[in-house]
């Protein structure tokens, strides 16, 4: 079924980072959703409520810096010491070239996402820092990944090309919502935005991954102008999916009453779990 | 007259939309000069004038979303169900290529310019959503229309390419304008440029249709630079053109007395009907 | 001393414009520059000296607006029957061509800024359209006289295409600037920002007249790198002299001695020939 | 150990303005980031404090103005008179070519770069200038070194040309944020965004010099492509440096105690010193 270990290898190279901004992308339609929802039925609350689920929303945020943390350190060191990976060697010394410069590069785009996440971190547990930092170290995050995929693709066959440069729209998109939120911190449209565009950032590497090391072991042909045509429309489509995603998320949430009780039996009880618990019914609701 | 069928039919595909760019950016023109005339004169009317008026501009725009969904919908099942379209088959397994691949593309932008539709329908229908949603999708639409006309000019001759190159200037400008209008929501300078570059994009329509497919037969030399100049030129003249139109729209609107009385009747009595002899007096007024 | 008359013709073609550019920019320098004094001053004076310096406001806004319009249409006739014009005949049906369409494009660019005046009296003389209306089409006229040029550089010498591609820097940077005054209007940075770059735009268009038609009839070699290079940096050496000329304005300004007396004298006595004069001095004080 | 006295001379000129860079990245960083804290400790203060950190601020900003001043004028003479500088001679007339164009184009920057500096002075020792002209002045200088370095690099081998480009990334970049400090002044973010686009541009000076003019001898291979993309991978680890510099004196900086007693020293006995030996103790303390 696989042409090869190789191939197969990069097809889990792309599935992989895929799934990870999916998640992202998933959890924050579902956060930011909810905290809107909340936040128009606050108005009818007390002050104590208020006081609530201000203290939850920075525990959510804690919770998910230092997932963004324990993601991106292992990953970093995978990209190291897997059975080929660089171990920390940057030059081969004996045949006088860099040493596997693509994991090198892998490790550097973890390195600035594990740092956003850490700033996110420090932002929300002390006082030191202004609040907008975290949105700031996500669009150098996502500018430098970027960055790094422009300079990628030189001399590499036209629709593989294509498709990482369609990535491109995505990736610089998401730094340029992520660095005009720094200025309108708290706009639910830009952060619903921004959830889109890593939703489909997700679905795109999965889609590249199918395109170009496609498990099956079908081939595009590279040089044909009409699969051209068709992946950027293609595009199109996975942008129309992850919005019809955010969206649906979002009306579901409003449906979801929050009452002060429960509230405050969220923080007593194991936050996290019942939020996923109720990502995943909203999740499970839509389709 | 006509060198062929097929001549004839891409030319009405390009008067068609063409068409309907010239309705929307009038309508648009009409509807925001009236309502900036209407909050002039409102500062002298009483608070239930002002309550009234509201509930008339969420009565417009409902009407506005439904009729961008009803228009949109059909649009994209006559793409795929017309004598020659694909029928939602998109690969041809016989001759192993994509199938028509312009219908589906035509297909997309119509989906986008529906969500953006039903995305109005929603926020002004409901409270679920904010408000600015509307201009983002429509940011969001205009942009994919541009995105998918960029991947589309592969190889053809220049001035083919020229035209629609010049055609991604205002489409572009009308989602950078309605991403504006996210963050300066009923800035009247705005709305009006998005009218102005709506009409531009219709009218441009036409001539790409007159230029590449001419009904009288005439050929328009492909490689000549005087053409390529001309052309140039001739883009500025039609946004003179949109231009004044609106700017004449908007004058005339102020010249309309606005008083309670009618304000409260438009309610009951075919809301849309009136406006629209409005405009047309308007229109009829200016030539 | 001249090479021909057609080289003198392209070189007062490029002074003329030159010299309006620089009138108006320094124009414009001055006009803010008193504005700004006037509007520190002002805190002190009492409300019938804000109103006062109000209306004169206006009324230097009208006289700028009409005299925009009394230079641009003239521009336009001369542009189609000076000796050699087009005469509004726009395709020459004996020759299978279009005509003199170098003049048609100055007249659409003329075109735009008397629009662009004449929204500047709309705006200032009724209360109709929003104010910041003025800058919008300024923005406008400034962007299709950069857009007209962008497409005129086809298959001319290298230095050719470099001095009018970094006149664009320039012009399209007066665009943004105009564009951002409609959201930050009264903004005294913006203001003169767009005064220096139109100064800078003014003494360019001499420097290309020099460069390209040198009236003493000298020639550069339109293909050396050192060339290029060399104009680069002459390009920034103009930029310093308008900047410094605008800031010597401004600084001067703050010396000038507002009382309300002298307010309302100008306005009875000749408001006009007063600024001219006081402009004059400031300029003549500098050097 | 180095090839030649021009090889070493080219080390120096890149090694020189990156040390320049350097300090004044950490200067900035060092000054908001104490900035920062003064103002979040100052609201338990009285108000005697805050004129009096208010005229210290006003001191600090005269001493880097004249700093600047005083280091950019020395610099364009240097470039001037050097051994085989132009001597204030543009063109050679024995040999019709330009003389020496890099050195009147580094005079060029540093004239920017010294007008932003005089500006600075002007703006904050008298009132006569808005606040926000001394970002604008530097906005515009860090433009124009762009804008030179980007016609300096015809000809040039391909890592040569692509070590100067990823330097425009963070020159055009520092030209942005201080653009838009004009609008968002005292946003703390992009003052240390700022900062760190600085240190990065001063590190990417010291790493150019070491690539193309190593002390070493040591050659790159200009042709190939891994070292195109180690270098980009480079340019971002730059990036974290920086970013980690700034960060950690930010955060040192809010472990430093501010008391009025102090503070009203400070102004006594020698400001700037103390403030050096605070910034070389919070520099200590990191590593």
């Amino acid at each position: 079924m696989f042409e090869g270990v190789r191939d197969y290898k990069t097809f889990v190279g792309h599935a992989l980072p895929g799934s990870f901004f999916l998640i992202a992308g998933l959890w924050w339609a579902g956060k930011y959703s909810l905290w809107y929802t909340t936040l128009r039925n606050k108005s009818l609350g007390s002050t104590s409520t208020r006081l609530a689920s201000r203290s939850t929303q920075r525990r959510l945020e804690v919770i998910e810096g230092s997932r963004i943390v324990t993601f991106c350190v292992p990953g970093m060191l995978a990209e190291q010491f897997v059975a080929d990976g660089p171990r920390l060697h940057l030059y081969d010394y004996s045949e006088h070239h860099w040493d596997r410069l693509h994991n090198w590069q892998h490790s550097t785009m973890y390195l600035f996402f594990g740092l956003a996440g850490a700033m996110s971190l420090i932002v929300h547990t002390t006082d030191a820092a202004p609040l907008a930092l975290d949105r700031l170290m996500l669009a150098i995050a996502f500018f430098i990944e970027g960055f790094l995929f422009l300079y990628h693709l030189h001399g590499r066959a036209m629709l593989d090309v294509h498709v990482h440069q369609l990535l491109l729209f995505c990736v610089f998109g998401e730094a340029m919502v992520s660095f005009l939120e720094v200025f309108h911190r708290g706009n639910i449209l830009l952060e619903l935005l921004r959830a889109s565009l890593t939703i489909l950032q997700g679905s795109w590497f999965w889609q590249i991954g199918f395109v170009l090391y496609s498990p099956s072991g079908a081939e595009w042909d590279q040089m044909d102008h009409n699969n051209m045509m068709f992946i950027t429309m293609c595009y199109c489509w996975h942008l129309v999916f992850s919005l019809l995603v955010v969206m649906n998320m979002s009306v579901a949430s409003t449906l979801i009453k929050f009452d002060p009780m429960s509230n405050a039996w969220i923080q007593e009880a194991g936050l996290l779990k019942r939020l996923l618990r109720r990502l995943t019914l909203i999740l499970i609701h839509q389709w």
